[in-house]
């Protein structure tokens, strides 16, 4: 019988995009082993959009840090998933996902990662089916990396198109609008998800960016200039793993579903007073992920929203600014990992919000 | 003995800053009797900073409609509180406060509405002692007119130094920054508001957006470029006024204290399930008003924002979104009067909340 | 035979887009006769983009002042065209045309203006061949009744498709991105123009906003939310028409095509030194109006410009902010009529400018 | 005798903040002599602001390419200075100035490269006389170095106060605003730049941030985070180096003074057309270096501009679109370095623009 693996996960403040400090602390103090390091999602301080550098600046930055502690070709194993766009209160930072030998597998299911990763796509698949199939082929394949039965939040990192690239695609692409490019790629990589958790049965061309009835209850994906591949981060519970880190989900059919925050934290074991964490239960909530997106009726309940109509703020950093404040007052901190252009990722205007907490010790 | 009063509020959507069709709807058919409107306030789509004309044309956009309804002069009596920004999910709309002939006064106590003007103030006064005693003066005159002894919230719209009026001072300004000039001038008035209500003994020059440990609990204020004075309107509570209709607030101690607004809610008479306000008594909600801004320290519970540091969105907007956002999941509606710019307006990055609320009819 | 007709053109500026003082005090003190207004252009310090209001608060304004000074039926016979967008040192202003009784008509030509109206369109025209038709039609009564044969600029004002407008229409729409739509309502007008004028021969649905090398030669098109219908205004010279103004035109072919410039000052007798509107011939500009856009390559002249890839700075802004400059620097100043969204008006990346000018004085 | 030394002048594209590639390109096929680099200044696509990470990106991003090919010493020693903004038609580009052994000294002078340092300064130091003075000292070595007469050009890149820089200081600082040092930074150091060439006499407290009379002709000053003492490059004309490379230059009174930038390049022996640099001297055109900043009267030539009233768009961003407007249309191309900031660098709304060109040949 294998070594059983344990998850862990640090989160650790940046205070500018190129600020690995925090990270090379817990290296450099024996807190955190690089050896073990998988996953790193970051949230940035960009606009979120075509122009955010702020990603690719991180990334370089964590590279050289993570070379430097593990050598260049472990460091370059490690999938970096960083999302841009912290309007609102939200506050940068990053969460580092480890996987280490475990002792005695958790009977009741324990944190469990695997990754996966697409091949290079050429310019003219973003948004398109080709890459929603290759997205559900790795997504498979973490699965089974990680023996993950019950999957609560796949976390995708995709492509755009940006002026450049449109020049050299080998075919017409799906759209010349290099904005619009990103919400193709984040839907055709959720529907990819979908597609690999059997939410849906296909993916045809007309869906993608349009028939937001199909949709991942778990997917996460944030497109990025700095990549021409997808990476794949599913996160679930298994039996298999060991530890006391537990995941749970729900899917905010809005996005000011309170409600569906609260049920999620529940089944995370997190308890709440006054519609916000517990004091006495806050150092067991580990993480937070979610999908923030405007509506595309243009309403909220009825209400008119401007997200769309605004030419000053993008309406991804609008959504995000929002989903975050509704989150953040559920469970009392800022250092959550919400991220924008849900396409396809939750019903319309709504998405998935996943809670990592440690599991409270039996009294 | 005087007929007692009764207050009513009627909340519609707008489509733009110059659409006034739901308040004239309301009076042509009937429902709203224009010669008992006091105040209307107005959440625009503008970006709330110095730049934002939605104010001005929907002051413009009401007086003409008012005036066909009312005639001219009656139309300049009521007062025009319009606050810009519409970040998030906040819906834009009117909050259109009546007063009329009441019945019987409610022993309980039953919201009642008192309005007061300042003089026109020189630029050299603004955000400077002499606005904060003018509008000490304007609130007394409010709160006596309507017979208030419990003041739950106090709306002050004032003045802004832009450019050209800064060229016009006949002594030096407080300050030649045309968008700090708008934080000093809500400031001064706060503390206005303060001192009226003996929050404060007095104001001084160096207290005005400095020492954030002086506040108001209760008062929000909001810059406008359209106007030279300040305009009040004191809510409150008063067992000589007639109706069913309450208020209560509480206060934020900072941008994510949903407890607080929680509180306010169910001082109001408002339940929640699941941190939201109970579908079963969502009709009950009449109206929540509230300030938002970003923490001076750059902080919220010890993590980082990025408002101060972002030079593309102002940092007002940031904190309207978040705000915006945390009430909105208590409340579960987004036609919310969320004001940016809180300073002295509660503790620093914090701020009052109130909301009007029907009582629930005894089971 | 008819009484000639003599065009004027006063110039003056706004101090924010609902200041019309600066026309008043022309009417006032006599020097502007309100019964000679045809049509007023604005320059407002909006976005240009979806949620520009000052348009609207501008027009609305204008409206009631006009009122004043006509009566509210001629007033409504004055075409306003507001284009938003002072990006860079454009200055806001306005233009007001007048058309008034002449005394012999001018032999060499005089500046002449003729204004004219489609009917307000469907949602689902918006963008498409049959507004492109109306608009031809409209060009051409607007020839026919001031006797125009010699076209030099031809402003269209044209409606846009907002979140509201669409959930109404009766079929699909062009463009479901409220954005795209002003593009496409811009494009379509543009093309009426070159319709009209047999620049091109037909409209296609498939040229609007798509092929670039179809465009008209004098089309200035911008895109308001504050009308239904399009407003038509052409300026040529004509021998029926009296006065020593003429208009003349050249088009950029690129942004920063500023010999075009100096070709169209040429035309309209306008000397340079070291690269400027000479001094002693400045007072002889009376107007300029010309088009700006970001080429849709990407490039200006084989560099790249990032006006497409700004998510945080609208490319119209860029596009206005940078063509404003290449303008002022030729006349001297800043009040110049630079409208953004320049698609089907003078080739990809470029755009008409027009020149009025007094004539000089034979020596 | 020693070898006279030759400066030369790479321009390149960068495709994005972090892409050296083009450097890169010429270091590998021979064209560019690592060792020679002596300087690299860039313009990148952030906002310019406080949040821009573009300039600190491509810093790391050039700082890895050098060392891989000059090893990380040398490398270290490579000025590098980046200025963010790329508004309007501005191209993101790198200027790399190398310094090599050259033939002949050019008997009418040739552009020559001078780098000089100050000692660090103490916090209390940052934007007083003494940080001036320093920076003088500088300057006059790096003339001295450089056999430079005639200067024609100054950067400097100077320190800033942090909150812990400050909190080591020995006494009072200039101001506790961080981000209000970077300005006092700037003006500090081409008020030095100033004493060095007598263009003022002395620099008194009083007149760092405030009297805007006094400035340099030449400065051109940016502040970062990452230095504590100045480093200052001067280019300047030398007849003891050879090449054909000369450089001019002019002060832009104004931000429209387009006779200004015709002065600089006619200095720079470049003849113009139509306003525009004429096409057959393009290639003579090696690089433009050039100041922009709001006016702080909030006028040009009498006609209000925006910038500083819109709270959308930071007045430095427009400031920056407009004169790189001005001057693309006088040399007929955008890759050119207009940074902002220009506190005491050339007068009140204006600034310098230098020229830098290869000598015609004679015929």
């Amino acid at each position: 019988m294998p070594t059983p693996r344990r998850a862990a996960l640090h989160r650790v403040p940046m205070r500018h995009p190129g600020d690995t400090a925090a990270i090379e602390h817990l290296i450099t103090t024996g807190r955190l082993d690089p050896s073990g390091i998988v996953a790193i999602l970051g949230k940035t301080e960009g606009n979120g959009c075509v122009n955010d550098f702020t990603r690719a600046y991180a990334v370089q930055s964590l590279t050289l840090m993570l070379a430097r502690h593990m050598g260049v070709e472990a460091a370059a194993r490690v999938a970096l998933v960083m999302s841009g766009g912290t309007e609102g209160g939200l506050s940068p930072h990053f969460l580092v996902f480890t996987v280490e030998a475990g002792d005695a597998p958790n009977p009741a299911g324990a944190l469990a990662i695997g990754t996966g990763f697409t091949r290079d796509f050429a310019p003219e698949e973003i948004g398109r089916p080709a890459q929603a199939e290759a997205v559900a082929t790795a997504v498979h394949q973490a699965m089974e990396a990680a023996a993950i039965t019950e999957v609560h939040y796949v976390q995708v990192k995709c492509p755009l198109l940006t002026t450049e690239r449109i020049a050299t695609a080998g075919a017409s692409v799906a759209t010349e609008d290099t904005y619009a490019s990103m919400g193709l790629s984040r839907g055709a990589s959720a529907l990819g998800v979908a597609l690999a958790l059997g939410e849906v049965d296909a993916v045809l061309p007309e869906d993608i960016g349009r028939n937001w009835k199909r949709f991942s209850a778990v997917a996460s994906a944030s497109a990025g200039v700095e990549l021409e591949r997808c990476e794949v981060i599913v996160l679930g519970n298994s039996t298999a793993w060991s530890g006391d880190l537990a995941i749970a989900h729900a899917v905010m059919q809005d996005a000011i579903d309170l409600p569906a925050v609260h049920r999620a934290m529940r089944l995370a074991g997190l308890p709440a007073e006054d519609g916000q964490l517990a004091p006495a239960a806050a150092e067991r909530l580990v993480a937070v992920l979610a999908k923030a997106e405007p509506s595309s009726t243009g309403r909220i309940r009825g209400q008119r929203h401007i997200m769309w109509d605004d030419s000053d703020i993008n309406a991804t950093r609008h959504a995000r600014a929002l989903v975050g404040g509704v989150i953040a007052g559920a469970v009392g901190r800022t250092d959550i990992f919400v991220s924008g252009g849900a396409e396809h990722q939750g019903p319309d205007g709504g998405g998935p919000v996943a809670v990592i907490a440690r599991r409270a010790l039996p009294v």
